[in-house]
């Protein structure tokens, strides 16, 4: 059972939270940590001595080590005594474009990081033959629905031989929320649109500038995962339908705040589109679905029937249903907070932990 | 990379619908087959060279090897040049109780046979602790809601250091259908208990005699299992409070035919209980709960709330909610097919492609 050794980069919310995990994974089972970074300093170990998980602050704030590149972090780790894994909670770009060069020298990378799976589809398959070619390993349960085993079941039921039909679901913690409240299935009154936009962006429920969740990006990434995860070639996140929730008129604000103070003059389009559900006998949702069959991936607002696990939804809850051929009529379904540091970590260290023993 | 060796014990339905998952993997994911057994024949590998599956029936019709006792097999196994495992599929309390010598072999274990999981403690304790004298793995997915991610889930909690507070769901397909049709959200009209029963059992939905599914026994099983990996040391599926429905005048009937003509006398009260649900807005379910905190295990009928998910539940679904320290209020829960062949084959070849990755 030989050593193994850990980089972990970003130490924001996600990567706190994982790091007070590590710290309390049993010594067996936890990896020598021997570099830590955030974007303006790191820790490089001393001849890969393991750093001290819960000094890394202060270690951090008094590092007087240079900052290294990408290149040479990965050359620090194929140089280490062992087999090593980079953990990448950043949610950065260049950091995901760096994954192929970790893998290829037979460095193993876990991440929530969303970028790398749904960006261009070649970087997409420049990662996963760079993998296969050295056997290090990929894990990113937590780039869809945190914590929740997403990922993993996609995977195993694609492994097993089962044929994955139809993938469907609501896939943001945020729209969750905002629809939950706003076109809840028990037919309470609710705030106008606006207004449970403006509670939830006061309460924190979503991005410091909510067009970043009302675009429907986040949501178009994770499908994106999920449609290649079971066999599609999407190209990206912009290749297939996404309707967005910003109004067509506020494209152009230039800031959250003109942006927040014109959205009321666009709720009459939402109350009557729920209006319309209402009288249905239906919610509105925040759907994102992939018909595997025809390859339609797509994103958007759907009227959703009373009664079913979508419509019941509750708080920020992720749900997510895969239909397949074994599992028949029902779905196999997910559900539960899809967003949150804990759970988000939670995901990656029980990734970290399959790396660690499939490499003892 | 080196080859591994896979023994199958069991060919019923579960067993036929492994072996042809097992017949499409790709080549170097296939550990070789070289042992496979029913009752009454079995097929032995001359040299270890790989027994060809999709024949498996033909060949044990005419094989003319003597069969193996456990410990011959064992020893079969622990002489190949490489790593093995053997693949339970039997529900054989026997087969259960060799794990531990397999396991002290270096021989790992994959099966959905809950009996090993949910017999005495001490068993439970002998399986783990020779499999880390050994570094031999257990992995037995479809013991519990089949090839629904139960227990890896379960186990990425623990193993990442959240406090799983409480389990609860329904366990077992049969009840779940038995209750959706008697009991459903809909309010429509059901026939009454006995005539549901009858028709489950006529459909194949219920074990060949209804009372192995009616006394609980099944559903204190996988509980066992469950608040085991929870960390609780429960003896057994008959320490905690199991409610049976078979009514005790009719624990003494001499046959399934006999208690089947006696069940309609007893409607009456299953039908009090369901008016006495339904005046209260809740319908009857049989449920399975842990409180992981005080320790209580506990299998019965409950009444539950119209528009939570365990009173949603559709066809023979199983529903599993975890309630955990970081998931908060909302629990995650995992819904669809618990039972069948398929599915249940599915978990136990996903495990085994875990034990393979692991073992390269």
């Amino acid at each position: 059972m030989s050593r193994t050794y850990l980089a972990v980069l970003g130490v924001g919310g996600v990567g706190k939270a994982f790091l007070s995990q590590l710290s309390l994974l049993p010594d067996h089972l936890r990896p020598a940590l021997i570099f830590l970074s955030r974007s303006s300093e790191n820790i490089v170990s001393k001849d890969y001595e393991p750093i001290q998980i819960l000094q890394y602050q202060s270690s951090l704030a008094s590092s007087s080590s240079p900052v290294l590149k990408l290149p040479e972090v990965a050359q620090f780790l194929s140089n280490a005594p062992g087999r090593s894994i980079v953990v990448d909670n950043t949610s950065s770009q260049d950091v995901a474009e760096a994954y192929p060069s970790f893998l290829s020298k037979g460095i193993s990378v876990v991440t929530p990081n969303k970028k790398a799976f749904s960006s261009s589809y070649s970087l997409w398959e420049d990662i996963f033959s760079a993998a296969s070619s050295t056997n290090a390993m990929v894990y990113h349960e937590s780039s869809v629905g945190a914590g929740l085993p997403v990922i993993s079941t996609l995977k195993d039921l694609v492994a097993t031989g089962d044929r994955v039909t139809r993938i469907q679901g609501v896939f943001s913690g945020t729209m969750s929320y905002l629809f939950n409240t706003f076109s809840p299935a028990d037919n309470e009154p609710s705030g106008s649109w606006s207004e449970i936009v403006a509670k939830a962006k006061e309460a924190g429920f979503t991005e410091p500038d909510p067009r970043d969740d009302l675009n429907g990006m986040d949501v178009a990434r994770k499908l994106t995962i999920l449609a290649r995860i079971a066999g599609l070639k999407v190209e990206g996140p912009t290749s297939f339908p996404v309707q967005s929730l910003i109004p067509k008129e506020l494209e152009s604000a230039s800031s959250a705040e003109e942006f927040m103070s014109k959205l009321p003059d666009h709720d009459k389009d939402m109350e009557r589109y729920k209006q319309e559900a209402k009288s249905a006998n239906k919610v509105v949702r925040y759907v994102g679905s992939i018909d595997v069959a025809s390859g339609a991936v797509k994103v958007g607002l759907q009227m959703v029937e009373l009664g079913t696990p979508m419509a019941s939804l509750r708080g920020s809850d992720n749900l997510i249903c895969f239909y397949t051929q074994r599992y028949g009529t029902n779905p196999l379904v997910i559900q539960g907070a899809g967003a949150g540091a804990e759970v988000t970590a939670m995901g990656v260290t029980a990734d970290l932990l399959k790396v660690v023993e499939r490499l003892r």
